[in-house]
């Protein structure tokens, strides 16, 4: 347990120093920064000097629950300043929650007149959250058996490239990916005439696929088709795999499965729906393109920003939004959702099946990325996407048990668990608030949010009698 | 193909049979029914004629096209009536679909004013799709490896058991059942104060889960808690594999962990539904307990009787009715969705992950009514439910193109593709009617109905190359 204590030490203290950095900078909440850093990093230094003295290798189900406790000190810490600033406890925790799972949904009203020192925070929160998420993923996946650091270990078999690539130097390359794509954002998002804070916070939520604006009218509030196209790409950017850029960089571009069928799937999205815009609303092309586009990309990589309440589109454009809040981006990305590589081989699933009837006899394995899946794989998938389902379908009845209505109630869990951002209807689609909800769904989306960050399956294994037997021996 | 030619015939022509019969039972309509069952019986003989030097066995893959075809053969004959009686086309064809696919959707108000014999002839579609659905079951589950003749098979595999059950025998046995089923149902139905009609009607769209009444009030017409309690009984029944009442006849009382999964399942949820009833709108326990009980199973079944309009239970309702559309009752019933056995192997497969996650390196397989489940049977499990999931998805997107709001096409498509009946909200909603909807969203809802009453895969099997390949050979 020594190793789980030692890192979320270290975690606070990094926080902590984060927090002290935002007092210098933005001097109008300095007390609320000063306050919430100091007690941070007094936690931090306490739990790092207790367990100091840690040793040996980190456990396999200990790597569960680092995970586990990294993400609820990472909300804990995070809705400190928040509720120390002026936020009710609930509140607080909810928008700090959704900043580090980098879902980006908002209790927040009034963004505009808002101290920059919170506007900061809430983009930091979700950047932290987003190489947080990647970095977990290359010490989970590998353990969950799917994308991230496994693809790339299939993929770097070849001879002469194993010395490469060890997991330092690919943790390493890929924080320098996230560094660099993010300011190329922000150096995109300055000559596209944003203010520099604009540009510093947009870009740390666009490529975290987080979602938070510093401004009530989300991405709409800048009127301009050059910002809403960079905006666009560099969405996309945060759904792709980050080791695949690192292969990109080493070999020029690199075929994966996954990124070509996310792309491919995209472009079909948004030409059908450009084309139904036009045809049914009378929309211009190239306007209607950008717009489809943009908050296409928007809630399929699960960042959430909009420009635009696409719900007045009408009927047929939310349910497409509501089903494509499921999809995801690319495993190994910071996006949320189901994730591409696992539709593949859902899918795939199907066309074996069908074959294994007509030929009982026959084996007809599910490939992806070149290699046969393994059966273990394909199980984690299909647990994935049953405790999904399962997660949305508790949730959503919760809610409703609350008192919010169907709509509310269903895209809320959904879009929580994807860690997306808006849901539909009134209350909480893209023109809409969290704040109305009351304390209790605030609390359960939170845990909705945190569970989908998690991957689900994480907070299974917790759940587990198996895991504290193995934990307490 | 011959085979496929000579059943299709051979089904024509008994269902000329039926509607001859129905002429001569009830003179109102005796026009309509006797030029349908000539029409009917002619195309019957003549495709009889055509195919009747049949040779060989029955191909694999013309299983798939002998269920397929059968399924649109009923339904064509199924709307001939109707639409020579007064309906539209789609209309008739989506209430015949409706009806053989026992899914229970109307297109048809003022039912209490309609004539004897296009009520009768509903619930005989009713009754023949649902045994046909079990038939098929038996012909095509041991194909899908999964439930029904298969589930039967591996538990019949002691000792001096084997001759007992031949195929044939099982299916004349399984005939019978449900014929006895459902003379029960209709005394039980008589006895509790129906008239002798009523009673024969509703026994017969009770066993089927079909849900097709002869009041506009559906089973709420009936103000009788003895017949709400007779039709949850036999709603129930109607749900239960039908092998499992053979095996239980030889032996006593047969343990069967699916029935028990959903008996137990069942009454959790009822009992939940009817103490929230309780505490929050202060509801009397055991009225209570019967209308809750009386809906919960006939959405779980997919019958689709309703005796009040549960959606006037608040937001907790709608979304546990939402989900509960999904879960569907045992495999080899008549019953459609998901269905139980499938719930029980994707949860299993959750456990199963999260013991790998913990022991990579050791073996964790799912076991089923004690046995381990195979591989191929995972397979086609997890391809039900993708393709399922995206069935419901492409429908519901479809539908809100069409212009539907979100909650009738999500929960359209749904209640279509699982055969259940009512959806939520004002127009489809357990007190409403499917006749406002526009014809083409009908002809979708009946495509939903067909590919969810064939299992989906077996629509999927006919569209793979593959087969066609085959096929012609």
């Amino acid at each position: 347990m020594h190793f789980v204590l030692l890192i979320n030490g270290i975690a606070c203290l990094f926080m902590g120093v984060l927090l002290a950095l935002d007092a210098l900078f933005f001097p109008a909440t300095w007390r609320v920064f000063l306050t919430a850093g100091g007690l941070t990093c007094f936690v931090g230094t306490a739990l790092t000097l207790v367990a100091w003295d840690a040793k040996g290798r980190l456990k396999r189900n200990h790597t569960f629950l680092l995970t586990a406790t990294m993400w609820l000190t990472g909300a804990g810490i995070g809705a400190l300043p928040l509720w120390l600033w002026a936020m009710t406890p609930t509140d607080a925790f909810f928008e700090a929650m959704s900043g580090i799972t980098t879902t980006g949904s908002t209790v927040l009203t009034g963004l505009d007149e808002k101290p920059h020192g919170i506007l900061w925070w809430r983009a930091i929160l979700q950047w932290i959250g987003g190489v947080g998420f990647i970095v977990t993923g290359m010490a989970l996946l590998p353990i969950l058996r799917t994308g991230g650091m496994q693809l790339f270990r299939t993929e770097s078999s070849e001879r002469g490239e194993k010395e490469l690539y060890s997991a330092t130097s690919v943790a390493a390359a890929t924080l320098w990916v996230y560094v660099g794509l993010t300011t190329l954002c922000l150096l995109v998002y300055l000559v596209g005439g944003m203010s520099p804070f604009d540009a510093v916070t947009h870009a740390m939520t666009t490529l975290s696929t987080g979602g938070y604006s510093t401004h009530d009218a989300s991405f709409g509030h800048f009127d301009s088709a050059f910002l809403q196209w960079a905006g666009t790409f560099f969405m996309f950017c945060g759904a792709l795999p980050f080791v695949w850029y690192i292969r990109a960089a080493n070999r020029g571009i690199f075929r994966s499965e996954q990124v070509r069928a996310f792309a491919i799937g995209l472009t079909i999205v948004i030409l059908l729906l450009t084309f139904w815009r036009m045809v049914v609303h009378g929309a211009m092309p190239l306007p209607a393109l950008r717009e489809v586009a943009f908050n296409v990309v928007s809630v399929v990589t699960t960042t959430g920003f909009a420009t635009v309440d696409y719900t007045l589109w009408g009927p047929a454009a939310q349910v497409t939004f509501f089903f494509l809040t499921a999809i995801g981006g690319c495993t190994g990305s910071t996006a949320g959702g189901v994730k591409i590589m696992r539709w593949i081989i859902l899918t795939r699933g199907i066309g074996a099946s069908a074959q294994q009837l007509l030929h009982p006899s026959g084996i007809f394995p599910i490939r992806y990325e070149g290699r046969t899946v393994e059966r273990d794989v394909i199980n984690g998938v299909v647990a994935f996407f049953t405790f999904f389902a399962l997660t949305v379908f508790g949730l959503a009845v919760a809610l409703g048990l609350i008192g919010l209505d169907p709509v509310t109630a269903i895209t809320g869990a959904l879009t929580a668990v994807t860690n997306v951002g808006p849901g539909l209807g009134p209350i909480i689609g893209p023109a809409g608030n969290f704040a109305p909800l009351p304390d209790l769904a605030k609390w359960l989306l939170s845990f909705g949010m945190y569970a989908g960050r998690l991957e689900m399956l994480t907070v299974f294994v917790l759940l587990t009698r198996l895991f504290w037997e193995e934990g307490a021996a």
